[in-house]
């Protein structure tokens, strides 16, 4: 069978008012572009069954699959089940794997499966479930005038893992995907979008055709996209990609193979397989950069204490910075910083140390250190080097952006680059 | 006029393949629904001519308004008023206004009109045109199977002032708005979404039909919205209001004025108030807690030092717990969860201590002591209280619940509530 035509189907009032942004529907969009699959309508509408039981009718007549998202929840303004029985002119009825699902997902909980709840496993009769391994809500497949309905989850992260294990393996094993696209992403960091650009028209006055090559700004990282459609175009592509490589260097952090990976967890790779262990001595970033690092399985092992040290007198306190180097230096100086990383090392006898000290904003800042000042310091107790940065934002993003920058500087010292990156 | 239907239709084949995610039917919802307009139906199509204006003819018949978003820039791939032209039966032209704005656009930029730009002034015959007074498309409008259609430009900034300085306003004038509408929005925290549903349920059998509920999940808070559509019900909403303050007690967070507060915000608050430093003893959650609270500006203030102590080593030596409670509990007990705290207290001189110990997973489990077990301590030195749960879901999620629910029951304490939270 030949996947033609696929279509979206998104409910929920708050979706009709503009109250959150769908981002679940560009997600189920690229995931089916990664198996050759193209989405050629999206429909939104409010939490109304008429409107909805209408709608999958019409959608149906028209299209080979109909991917449903939300209304699968436990309230009453959940109604995908009921428009589907309605649109296909079936009832509803107790689905025992559904129900079996809830019973279990409670008992893990020790909680009540409450009336709403069981709800969730009044399904249309005849229908397929699909797992849910992390939420109470189940998919559920089923087939309307010939099109295949998958009913998904509206919470991102159980829609994503619903994707990935269930319905994408499933729409791959029916399309006749012959896979002759072929798709190289690099990730980049410490250059910025524009510079990169100008860059590579400087360097690439006759980008060949055949190779399309796309930019894609996930903050603070840069995926750069080079993608061919047939086989043939293998070499020039090859080609194009060795002269990036020479070009970029440093800055292209990996060739991404399945997920993009955080520079989090690119630091930690480089430490478990030198056998080192790393601490953060934090002032400005107030813990996100060790929330970073031990955001990821496993992090224990390279990471045993990390410090927010936001006072001068815990600085001193906890991390052995003289009082004299912050009365004459200040907080946020090159000394400080220093002096934080080597007292983490000290006190935590880890390897590496990452000290950052500035001034998030929106207030604190001088004539001699605006808002935006910070100072990093990175490296090993005989080995420990420092960089001063101006990043005029947010407090969020200037957070963000200190602790993307250490943990990038850090990478950069463990994989013994020696050219200064230039974040911008 | 009465403006019963408003209908959106969106074009873009980066809207389809998911390459961005669109913001902007989020921005024009919003914007309509300030004048008491809701949005019915939102449709998303790639820049297809053929599809564009079948669909143009059929929301036409459906809707008193339609906006159209995007397909207006200078590139083929651009094709809105080639498919209005379509849809009406009407031809295209060269429009003069539009033709001036390019005029004068390029001009100013020192910029040569050429063709491409030139496409930009070609529109359907009769249509009305919408300046832009930041981008190089203008807009237009015109009246198709007496449905009004708005085309307006899909980049954001562009939009946001059109729809502020002209469609809005001409809408507002059309419509028999009296801004009688009035919402109550109810942070809550501590109570599942389905429980809460059922408690309402039951506490409520004849809600008034009046005042409209609405729920929105935004993990891990959940707004409750009520909303009346006249000022004659404004008793029955308030009436309703004091049961619910009631009912829920604590789980209430907050009444929402303008932007939904975090809970690290709340508590940082109510610790200003009170004139309480805090501090944090970090096992699974690794720094995010701190992460949460030092994000807020001003935090400072009532926050001096944080300790990231993922190994019992680091337990005991930065929070001075004691090995033989480490030997005889385990890392993940009461006992060291109260002592990692009481160890933060002494050591930081803060006033209250938030401390954390649990399995985050993937690894790490136990028959005894399964992955998503956690002890949580918090209070201060003469009044610790500790508790635990077990939330067992993917490691992301676990971390996010457990700060949330960590700083939930520090706000529980500063305001002196005596109710347990259920979570759940």
């Amino acid at each position: 069978m030949t996947i033609a035509k696929v279509h979206l189907l998104l409910t929920g009032n708050e979706l009709m008012t503009g109250d959150i942004v769908d981002s679940n529907s560009a997600m189920i969009a690229q995931k089916c572009k990664g198996i050759g699959i193209k989405v050629s309508r999206k429909v939104t509408l409010a939490d109304d069954l008429t409107l909805l039981s209408q709608e999958i009718k019409s959608l149906t007549r028209n299209a080979d699959v109909l991917i449903i998202n939300g209304g699968l929840g436990p309230t009453t303004d959940d109604l995908t089940a009921q428009a589907l029985a309605l649109a296909a002119e079936s009832s509803l009825e107790q689905h025992p794997v559904a129900l079996a699902h809830l019973e279990s997902w409670c008992k893990q909980r020790n909680a009540h499966l409450g009336e709403a709840n069981l709800k969730q496993a009044i399904l249309p009769e005849g229908c397929t479930v699909i797992a849910n391994r992390v939420g109470s809500a189940v998919g559920f497949s089923l087939t309307i005038n010939n099109c295949q309905i998958y009913c998904t989850p509206g919470v991102p992260s159980e829609l994503k893992i619903m994707m990935n294990e269930q319905i994408i393996p499933t729409l791959k094993s029916q399309s006749n995907f012959t896979a002759e696209m072929d798709i190289t992403r690099l990730q980049i960091f410490g250059i910025g979008e524009s510079t990169l650009q100008s860059l590579l028209v400087k360097e690439f006055p006759d980008w060949p055709e055949e190779v399309e090559i796309g930019f894609r700004a996930s903050s603070p990282l840069i995926e750069l996209k080079l993608t061919i459609e047939k086989h043939e175009h293998l070499p020039v592509k090859a080609k194009l990609i060795k002269t990036l490589k020479t070009l970029l260097n440093a800055h292209i952090i990996e060739e991404i193979i399945g997920k993009p990976r955080s520079l989090a967890e690119l630091v930690l790779q480089l430490c478990q397989k030198k056998n080192l262990k790393i601490t953060t001595a934090e002032s400005c970033t107030g813990g996100l950069i060790a929330s970073e690092i031990t955001k990821i399985p496993g992090s224990s092992a390279s990471f045993e204490a990390g410090f927010v040290t936001y006072s001068n007198a815990m600085k001193s306190k906890l991390l052995n910075v003289e009082e004299n180097i912050l009365e004459q230096y200040g907080a946020v100086s090159e000394e400080t910083v220093i002096a934080m990383a080597q007292g983490a090392l000290k006190v935590t006898n880890a390897d590496l140390a990452i000290a950052v000290s500035g001034i998030a904003g929106p207030d604190g800042g001088s004539e001699d250190k605006p808002v935006g000042t910070v100072w990093i310091a990175w490296g090993t107790k005989n080995n420990m080097q420092s960089q001063h940065f101006c990043i005029k934002s947010t407090r969020t993003y200037f957070q963000h952006s200190v602790a993307a920058r250490s943990l990038d500087l850090i990478r950069r010292l463990l994989i013994e680059s020696t050219e200064r990156p230039l974040y911008f």
